[in-house]
């Protein structure tokens, strides 16, 4: 079989495992207070270029979401999100099990517009019972965005500029941020992200590491008590430097943009084999994500030879996704073509 | 002023104060074990027909709701609502707080159906991702609804058939129960009612009580632990006498559905004499909330000699809300037409 | 029977009465957004002598700690309390449910040390290891406690300066606050301990109102979303006003302090009929509950005629409650003489 | 510096890194749902004895200790523990955050007993304001302890036979049960453990993993849903795979009882060592923990060769605890000798 349905079926990069087997022995602090966490942090600061941000790793996303989220809301805060929104639909309500109603705007594409955000916020406020009703308390947006769409850098700064007017922070979702840092004729650097957001996170486990999510504060007084909040939620890793050692591999010689490229490009070509063969595209993806509008005989027969995840019905059969990831190889898009 | 904003402007009916006043300085056992609060139970379980039923006493609505949802759900589970419901929009985030999405379906003029809810059902487990999804583990509706209107016996029928097929409770919130009870048209009683759901409340705050809902589990099996669920909500009032003499009182010679029908007869002279006049309305409601569209210069005119609810913005100027009550008088309605 | 067992079997002061049953027809805006509660709101402010203090009204006692602690912690902080603290043992984990921990230290006789307070603090800050633990974010006490007893102005000095030390809000729970401010020997005022904590609240429920609690932020700024706190607790009554109407009276001509003072001065009485037949007194609690130690035989006796609380097991026998309020009579005691 | 400070301070054993790195390429489905982890939990049901046993797979402990206790809950339970119990005191809170109490009682040497836990719910159920206090749902007990003690399985058999009494289920954290179940003069086996409780995890971190605990619910029906709550606590791993690979190794050919075996044989050397050397122990741990009572003199010295942990002060200068692993080596024990 080949696996296209998500970009988390292999292990990590073999430079990760590589470290992680040459560092097995070693005796460290826990908790990511050893030396690889040390690098890695320094690493991340000097490629976000913001000295004052501050570093943690988690484990995974819903995690990351469910920590950073109710770290920075009041009680009766909530979060503003796309009804795309992975925190929305698809974490089995942990933004709610941790008291936040997520409040959920339309979606473009899988992207929030700035017009969208200060429609609601005005309308909120305007409200006479607007007392009575769940607070939003942070913006949340992805990027990419589930759909694998990504906001320009004139969109980012829209849509932040709304949340200063509102002293609301901002929260970027980076679970696939390499690949959404690669994407075709994006505008958005590393850099350029995190001088737009509040906090954000680099997300390893679909994008060459075993696992792990490095979030990123960008001003470190936002949550000095970061770390207690992720003991908290069963965030904190004992042995942190498995954390630190992926992460320090990552920001290493630029690892972590030089393989998100391969999902980019590996993707670039699957889209035009695919629109060579005439198939149609649900959303247009610049990303690692591939949206074609396959048939139902065809989709039965891709199925025997091609893992892939089933998104939606279409009036002319159904929306599909296939993925690339920091490995696909190019023998793997030359299988599919044949298969396709 | 005149007051139609909503239907808790007063206090009590006055037969409710009178025996306040007459018992006040007696002394009773706290929590809602007292002589007073059995024989409202007992009256509340005759009203329903049905001796299995278990009546609890809570003060407010949001209270209510939350204590009733987060009883009954697993920390994994959510509730289904119209995104109409008070529950989703007014409650500050309250069933958030304790740990659950509202799981929101579409509405029509504030209704949940049973195709739209059985869709969704459907679909849920029909996704191939439903385990890492937020469980629908309840469906809340509420009658009337936050628009007036109200279901028939026939449809709460099919909605409850739905929800025995998932086994999943039904939650009817009746913070108007009265005002739904005597609607224009409708064919539910107190009784067909609670044989098609598994817990229901009967609201006195909004129906001639200072305040208070009787919560009805029609099978008193479902939640034993209730007073628990309660105190831990802080929902147990401490003189719980106050509750059951009020609902003693509403339950005694009819007197609940007597002064709802006032309500809605009140409500019926109004919508004529508004129809008379040529307004036009957003929504037909059979109960005892009027929403007709009036212009901006109307809108000004009104605010000077009469309390109202602006509803919501329309091409034609505004929808506003006007409330009759248990009390409102022919007297009021005569004044308020000269206003119109 | 006669009523000892404690401060809530009885409806409201009379006054009281007469009031709500006066204005119970007038039509007044909701949410404790009417002049009745403006009206009290000033009183109490006067009565504190704090112009800068915000008051909020809420319901009961277990519903007012959840609201006012669950606002003022970040998720992972937790509240100190006496191990005899309402919050820690009588509220059927309220405080847990609202997501916080409740860490408890040692008391003598239901009271809270400023040295315990402060070992504690810092060993805390001492453990290598206290990043990892629940932080200690704000500290309750109850005045008087649980067990009668009150602090001296000195104490309370005391306590506040460690928690200003550490910058934690210290909140009184005042539900019984009136006795414990007539307490016999007792030298704290309502404006001196207003000037040493963050947040209180006058207890109605306990001293002569149907129910209610008057919360006081001695600085407005601290919460100044409480509203929304108290809506997404179900803490907002609908009819406000009545909340108003009854603190309104109850700080109206000293009536608070003067019904407050009737309770302590029949405790006096019935603590000298016990000593005078021979009682010893398990806590000599100098406010309105006696706590005396009585046989088995006796307790059976007494148990015919007199609602009472047993309190505790002791090698004599029992340690019972007996509690007088805002309207026991002189005549009552004479009765419960002669049964002793 | 030679590392004794705890049991994570290195990698996994070395046929675990060989496996993963062997697997690393290869494309799985995620989640849990793949054949290394199928094979795992086929492994672990024989190894329980119990094939109606469900196995899943969390990251951490606290984590794991988290989703248990909160899955199996209702909202006003709390959960029993010994005051040491892990989730009591050293997760940050995490037990509370998820809406629990944490009902704690005395230790003897970190062991929960029979008789103090039916004196508790006996108490319980008789006072009669039982409805008003956090209900006792579960029973928390690690094995081993906090303080390296182990229970004997007569002691299990009578705490399990006091829950069953109360229908309430026995929790047992196993972070380090490899090392409990190698203890000298233990009796308590794999099986006989899984007898004796209706749930209980067996520490991967700890014992020689890189992560992970492997979660035992000896009927498969007591939490059927339990993926998703472990996806609403962020406690599913994307590559699930990583968990599957460690536990089918750990549970091929006796590895995990071996290497833990390893940790008792070199804790049982050092104990001699010391107790030759004329160190009193604080407690007589018969596990990995050791922990002799040192001079404030001799800690300054040893902490300047050795990372260890300063347990707790005591009379004569400090008791400290110094941890063996799977992999401590006899080198390293003699390295200790020359230094203690």
């Amino acid at each position: 079989m080949l696996h296209f349905e998500c970009d988390y079926t292999r292990g990590c990069h073999p430079e990760i495992m590589r470290r992680l087997a040459e560092t097995n022995m070693l005796s460290t602090t826990g908790y990511g207070e050893d030396e690889f966490c040390s690098s890695a942090r320094a690493k991340i600061r000097a490629a976000v270029g913001n000295d004052n941000a501050a570093v943690w790793f988690c484990v995974g996303g819903t995690q990351t979401n469910a920590t950073v989220i109710s770290a920075l809301l009041k009680p009766w805060e909530g979060v503003i999100s796309a009804t795309t929104g992975h925190v929305n639909g698809h974490e089995a309500g942990a933004i709610e099990h941790s008291g936040h109603k997520v409040i959920t705007l339309e979606h473009e594409n899988g992207k929030l517009s700035a017009k969208t955000l200060r429609a609601y916020l005005t309308g909120f406020y305007n409200d006479e019972a607007w007392r009575h009703i769940a607070r939003p308390g942070m913006v949340y947006i992805s990027f990419p965005t589930e759909y694998g769409t990504v906001y320009s850098q004139r969109e980012l700064e829209e849509i932040h500029s709304v949340c200063r007017e509102y002293a609301i922070p901002l929260f970027i979702d980076g679970a696939r941020l390499g690949y959404g840092l690669c994407a075709d004729g994006g505008d958005v650097t590393l850099e350029s992200l995190a001088g737009e957001c509040e906090v954000f996170y680099v997300g390893g486990t679909k994008v060459g590491a075993l696992f792990g999510e490095a979030v990123v504060f960008t001003d470190k007084d936002l949550c000095p008590d970061f770390f207690t909040a992720m003991k908290q939620q069963g965030a904190v890793l004992a042995k942190g430097r498995l954390l630190g050692v992926q992460f320090d591999t990552l920001f290493t010689d630029g690892l972590y943009l030089r393989i998100s490229q391969n999902a980019v490009d590996r993707a670039g070509e699957l889209k035009k084999i695919l629109r060579d063969k005439g198939y149609r595209f649900h959303i247009d993806s610049p990303t690692n994500q591939v949206f074609p509008i396959v048939s139902d005989e065809k989709l039965r027969k891709l199925k025997e030879k091609v893992n892939l995840s089933v998104w939606e019905p279409h009036p002319d059969g159904w929306v599909i996704r296939l993925c690339t990831d920091w490995a696909t190889t190019e023998e793997e898009i030359k299988l599919i073509k044949e298969i396709l």
